[in-house]
């Protein structure tokens, strides 16, 4: 399943920048930074289990945002992407090592 | 149909912050603004290559980014928001005026 995960961490309480480095760490290690703030998480539903508790317990519920939208199926379909940083595309992109 | 837009505006260029009012001005005339940077559209496909079209004669592409994500029909079931400034749901939070 393909979760996008989008995010505003409030910088008024004084652990903003380090919560937002966790989150973003959290997020890094199940998927891909496609912008700064929104990442694609090709996941299990364990994974997303696991991973959404770790969100949930990281953020400041107070002063934090988390959306979370499941993507259907074939989301690779209707998903544009214009502008600079595009995602690498660990499906189409064969990886030269 | 319901359009996710995402956007990363990058201040390296002199324009920037006056970009990304025009964007987020833009969104708006067309959606809710969920987050920062983030703005859901309920719109019908005229208004889309409108909406679309007025984006990317905005951004700059060797800068910015500009995601578009087109959600399925049941969307509304496969969106979590946590946290704070849970967006206005037009749907269902009945306007009193």
């Amino acid at each position: 399943m393909m979760v996008l995960i989008t995010y505003d961490v409030s910088f008024s309480s004084e652990d903003g920048k380090a919560r937002l480095r966790r989150i973003a760490k959290i997020c890094q290690d199940y998927g891909t930074r496609v912008q700064y703030s929104v990442f694609e998480c090709d996941i299990d539903p364990a994974q997303w289990v696991r991973l959404k508790a770790e969100l949930l317990a990281t953020y400041d519920e107070e002063v934090d945002s988390l959306r979370f939208y499941i993507l259907g199926k074939s989301w690779r379909s209707k998903v544009e992407h214009h502008g600079a940083k595009a995602a690498l595309d660990l499906f189409a992109d064969t990886l030269i090592i």
